[in-house]
Order: structure tokens, then sequence, then C-alpha cells
């Protein structure tokens, strides 16, 4: 009691810094990863000084709420994190926005100003966490009931890819190479295997046609036996396409990732297989559970704390998946270290995580922080130092943020289709199902 | 971080002490509350000496089980909480205990294993969440994420009653007087109005034939009118009769508290009439969620942190809740001081608490704590102390605990249909429904 009270726990300033980070050519079925991606780091800094870190989406329309729902938190503890969520429904989003409109890429249905707001309060969760823990003396995983398991397992996110950039495009240089067909895949998870220890893999399809598709995963199987398997391509196809990749693979398949878009079509597909169906673009809030699990939709959540608000709703999401039978494993977006280290520490205290978790961070070379986290075994070690137990580059932070001011607009937000019109001109958004 | 340094979260100890407490001879659909009911009060120590307390049933299906469940805490920490929970399911549970036999008192559905082990696990839970508060500085509600209100709403808890327990019993006296008609219930309303500040009232109900009861509702509604208003006959009505009582009272009531038995009649009712309905009998535990929602059986589930495992899943059935468009409030059984507190701030933390929470303990003339919490205006303020903000009376628990040592074992298992037998040899556990 002595020790806290002369602890102040009052936020007093949030420091907004978004950067571009550089990101690989993977291929997606919208088009492809640009050059540079938008983040936003968050630092939440209390009244002692105590600087506690967040990272989420960096898009514009995630930065222009960024600083009316930081303006909330000042001011405030960094342990009165409930009233935040309950008043951010009165930080008003740019009705165009919302209108209906699927978001950028159509990763994540339709765009609500629930989203929204949640994918920015995720990051200030986060870093009022951060702080808290740093202030007590307590890991991040300790403030939400303690961790389950001392390390998280991810799996190896493989990718279609170009080698390069397209010509003319500036951009860092990867060593990963191209993989667009089944042997370029097997060699990518190689890959992964030697650096990262990782066991099981997700291969992001939707890229090309299903048959093609369904060869790598079935050279995947050979070359990995036994090992578990998931293909994701973001709902490129038909139910009458899912069916029928599904029959072909179900033998090797942990689960098939969004083949169909919307609750409708997904809860078709399921009806027809026996393989699990995994979402993280179907069901990606609170207000889309319900018609999803009442129908049996979905078998398994792709949980992600950016899109479900952070940390403890990420926990509350994972209680709704257990009280209905669903499944839950994490969804990754291209994301820093800040991020993948929030990831561990709640996936350390969620006991019905029984998949390995994807994470997008093997492929980004660039990072905000001192050290990167290591993926040894295939998993991440749940950090016992106070707080997240990540520290902030200042260095690399400035230089990133440096790389996002000299930008002219073109990659402030993220946008897969126009990255690839770069080297297709008549690439045009593709209208789903696509096969 | 130097705090934390010194600090030692470590467990050292879980003392477990029985109790019998006061009650008054209150009436509900099995019978009558026995002069002194058994309450367990749970003590969990830190390496630095830090005592947290918390509080459940004291039966002997609980004592047996809460000697196990302490010891796989000792030597753990306190804010290791998701481990003890996911390790509970070892805990073997006596066969005889969960045959498919209804709980006694019949006012908790079928016994399960689960629901044994979650009520002993909230008390450890709470006195984990109350040590770790003091020992960091934080009150609990802090540990929850913070407060959305400083003060919480509670009902006034009406009984039918009679003035004295049957001649020849020990008991301590009250002041109440007896309620047995529509007068006497508006006269206890009245003093709880004058004594707490209520301003909703709650009847247990199922004691009398439907229209006595009704009769009852409706004389509340004339003296206090515009206040909400519930009625619970703990499962007592047919389906039939319970759409009589929604039909007749359904201008003046908030909600219509468990009219019939089980999901298949909740629904059916619930199907009937547009009076919402709540539970604290047909969803007590997460395994019976799925099928209530699914069905709308329920409108209000009124959690109670015992049933549910503690102040941590309480958040985690209010989110379920909001998911799924269900209303929250809260369900108390006959409890002291420490689960007042306790509930009062958990109920804190939850934003979608639109209705007032019940309480039994303006009926308990005996607590454990050195200070009573108040009711003023009907609400109970929010603690900002250290932990959960009561201390332990040593000298009322010895007390208490020497009264549940004395007692030849007729008292250590509620039974209030036994208590009935007492003035009524004849009277019988009834069979539901009753009407």
């Amino acid at each position: 009691m002595t020790a806290s009270a002369s602890r102040d726990l009052t936020v007093t300033e949030v420091r907004l810094t978004p950067v571009l980070v550089a990101d690989p050519p993977l291929l997606n079925t919208q088009g492809v990863h640009q050059p540079y991606t938008p983040r936003l780091i968050v630092e939440v800094v209390t009244a002692d000084g105590i600087t506690g870190l967040g990272e989420t989406y960096g898009d514009t329309k995630y930065l222009e709420l960024a600083r009316p729902l930081a303006d909330r938190l000042v001011g405030h503890r960094v342990d009165d994190l409930n009233r935040l969520f309950a008043e951010a429904d009165e930080v008003a989003v740019d009705a165009a926005r919302v209108s209906g409109q699927v978001d950028v890429g159509g990763l994540r249905g339709v765009q609500t100003a629930d989203k929204l707001r949640l994918s920015v309060l995720s990051a200030l969760e986060v870093a009022c966490l951060d702080a808290l823990g740093q202030s007590l003396g307590l890991p991040v995983h300790a403030l939400l009931g303690g961790k389950v398991r001392d390390a998280v397992e991810y799996s190896a996110y493989l990718f279609y890819k170009w080698a390069e950039h397209p010509e003319g495009v500036t951009a860092e240089k990867d060593d990963w190479g191209a993989a667009v067909d089944p042997a370029g895949v097997v060699e990518q998870a190689r890959r992964f295997t030697e650096r990262y220890g990782f066991t099981s893999f997700k291969l992001k399809g939707g890229v090309f046609p299903p048959e093609e598709e369904i060869a790598a995963v079935r050279a995947l199987a050979a070359a990995f036996p036994g090992h578990p398997l998931r293909l994701d391509p973001n709902g490129a196809w038909s139910v009458e396409t899912s069916l029928k990749v599904a029959q072909e693979l179900g033998d090797v398949l942990e689960y098939l990732e969004d083949p169909a878009l919307g609750a409708s079509a997904m809860a078709e597909v399921a009806a027809g297989t026996h393989v699990p169906l995994a979402t993280n673009m179907c069901v990606t809030t609170f207000a889309e559970i319900k018609e999803a699990f009442t129908r049996d939709a979905v078998q398994v959540v792709l949980s992600d704390h950016h899109y479900w608000g952070g940390l403890r709703n990420t926990q509350h999401l994972a209680a709704i998946c257990r009280t209905f039978g669903v499944g839950v494993s994490m969804h990754s977006n291209t994301h820093l270290g800040v991020s993948l280290a929030a990831m561990t520490h709640v996936a350390s205290t969620v006991p019905n995580l029984h998949h390995a978790c994807d994470s997008h961070y093997p492929w980004q070379s660039e990072d905000v922080l001192t050290e990167r986290p290591a993926f040894v075994d295939g998993t991440v070690r749940v950090s016992d130092a106070p707080g997240l137990g990540v520290e902030l580059d200042r260095d690399r932070l400035a230089f990133l943020h440096r790389r996002w001011l000299d930008d002219d607009g073109a990659l402030r937000d993220r946008d897969d289709a126009a990255a690839m019109r770069v080297a297709d001109p008549d690439w045009a958004q593709p209208t789903v199902p696509r096969w």
C-alpha cells in the first residue's frame, strides 16, 4: 500500500506515431501487399513517467479516431479501462467510413463504427496494460489472470509471393524469393521450419485457381506428413467451390479458413463438410457472433485483439467461444513486435486455445523495438518482465515515422489492389466469389 | 518495479472457516429458511502476510471440495488465477453429489460437478483478488478494468415471512414481524424503503396460490406507483399459470423471474408474453447458456458470482449476455458482507447492468466484518480502498464458527423443507409445478 500511495497511474499524455514499415510482395485475393504498410504506435505516459506501448492499424480511418479516443484517456488512470470503452460510443465516426461499405481489401466484412473504434481502443488498452504492469511490477498476463502456458505456439504463415515488388517501386529487399507454385510453397515452408521451428502451416490462398492451391496443400502434406495444415482464400470461393476443396483436402486440413463470404455462405459450407471452418472475416466483432454461432456457420474464431478491442475483450471472446463449443485461435495482419508481445500475453491466458496462432511477424524485417521477439521451436516465450516486456527503439520509431511523413499519401492507406495495378494496370478489385 | 521486487504474492496458507449465521423465517416454495444457515469464510494468506477474504456456501458438499481446491492454490500466486480454474477439473467430485439429482432446495437445476467446483472457486478467486488489491494498493474493481459507476443499485428483496421461527427452535429474534398477505408485504416494502432507500422491489413468490401473490404485487404497485417490481416463484408454476400471471401483471412487472422450471418451459412462457423473463435457475452455469439463449428462453440472466465462479467469470457472463442481447442483473442467496462487497465491485464494472441487483443482505443481522456495508438511497457505494475494502472481525468469526462446531449436523446443510416440517410434520418437498 505504501508502494501505491506514491504511485500515480494518471495518464498525462498519449503519443500517436504513424509509421510505414517494409512489407514483402505477398499475394492475396485482392492483389499484393504494398512495399510499405501503415501502422500506428501508441505511447501512453503516466504521471510517474512510465510509458506503455500499443500498436494498431495506421490507415487514415484509424488515425482520425485515434486522437479523439486518446484525448478521452488523458487525465484518467491506466487501470480505468471499462469506462473508456463504455464512453467510446460517444466519439463520432465519419459517416462516409461506415456507409455500409466493405473495408479496403474487403477482408473484414462491412465496415462499422464499432469495428473502427475497437481497433483503435485495442492499442490504447494494450498501452495502458503495459504501463500498469510496469508500474505494478507485473507482466501483462498477470493483469489478465495469469498465464496457463509458458510459451505460445504460432503457425508458419505461408504466402504466395513474388521475388520482388514491381519494377520501379521503391522497396526494401527480402531474401525469401518467389513462391508461386507448390514447389515454391514447400520451399518457403521449409525455411520457416528451419528458421523458426514452426510445425503447423497456413497458406494464404485465393490467389490462384483452387486446383493449384489444392496441389500446393497436397505438396505440403507430402513434405510435412501429419502436420496441421490450413488454407485461407479470404472468402474468394463460392459455396460449391468451397465444398469441393473441403472434400479434396478433408484428410489433411486442420481447418479451412473463410472459404466463402458471410454467415449464410459459411453456414452452407459448414453444413456440407466435416472440415471445421475458421474465420477472421465472418465474425470480427461481438455484433456478428449471434447469427454465426446460432447457425453453426463457424467452428473456430480467429481472434485478433486489434479487431476485438484489446486483450480483455479477447478473453471475453474466448469465453463466448468456449460457451458455444466454438474453437478459438488467433489471426494476424501485418504487425510489429508490440502487437506480437500483446498477442502472446493474452494467448497465454486463454485455456481453450487449442490451435497455433497466426502471425505475419516473420515477414516484417523492420520493427520499433530494441530487441525483436524470437520464435523458438515454433513458439514465443511468454515474458514475465513487467508490462509487455518490450522496449521502444526511439531511433527506429523516428526513422519509420519519417518515412510516413515523407510519403505523398500513396501508401498511407493500405490498398493491395492498387499495388497490383502497378504490375498489372488492368487489375480490378476482384468480385467475389472469384471461383 | 522496486515496489514489486520486495512483494511476494505467493499463497502460503488458505484458512477455511465454516460458520452458521442467523437467518429469519423467510418463506419460499420449498419451505422456510432454517434459523441458521451455513457459510464458508475463506482467508488467503500471502508470503507478505496479507490476508484476502472470500465467502461462499457452507454446506458439506462445498466444504468437501474447498480443501482440495484450496490446496492447489497454496504455493501459487494470488494473480495466478486462470491456471487454478483450468486445473480445477482435476479435483474429484463425489459421484453421489452429481448423479443427476436436483440440488437441495431445487433452486439451481440439476447438480453438476462444474457448479459445485465453481461455487467454491468463486470464494478463492475473490480472496485472491482482495489480497492482490491490498498488496498493490488497488481496489478490486481496478483489477477488473475499473468501475463504470460509483454506486451499485440494489432492490428490496421482499419475502413472505413468519414473525418467528417455529416454537421450540433456537433462533435469533428479528424485528421485521410477519408478512403473509398483501398488506404485510407492502408494510415490509415500506420498511425497506425507509431504512435503505430501495426504489425497486422483488417479491419471493411460489409460497401462496398465484392469485394471492398477484394481489400482493398489485398492492405493491398501488403503494409504489411506477417503481420496478419483480415476482420470483422459483419455478413453482406451470407454463399455463406463468402465462396467466404474466398477463395479469404485465403492466407493472419489470420482469418475471423463473416462473417455470427448465429451458423448455421458460421458452414456452417467453414465447407467449411480452414480460421479460429473468433467471437464476434455468441458466446458472456456462454449459446452460447455449440452449437457453438460442431458444430465447430468458431475457435477463441474474448472475451470481458464487454460481459462475467469481468476479472475472461474471464479467465474461455479462459479455456473453451483451453479445446475445440478453439483459444482466444479479442474484443473491443468503450471504454476508464479504460477498456483498464482492458483488458491488464486479457490478460496478459491468457496463450493461441495467437492473438493480438482488441482495438478501438486509435480512442478515450477523456478519464477520468489523463494519457492515451500508445501503444508502438503495445503493452501496463502490469502495476505492485497496482490495475489497472490508475488514474481518476475528471475534465474530470465532463466535459464528463456534456455533457451527456446536451444531449436531442438523443445520450444516441448508434444507428449507426440513425447517418447514418442524412447523408442519406433513410437509413434503413440493413437486413442481405446484400451481
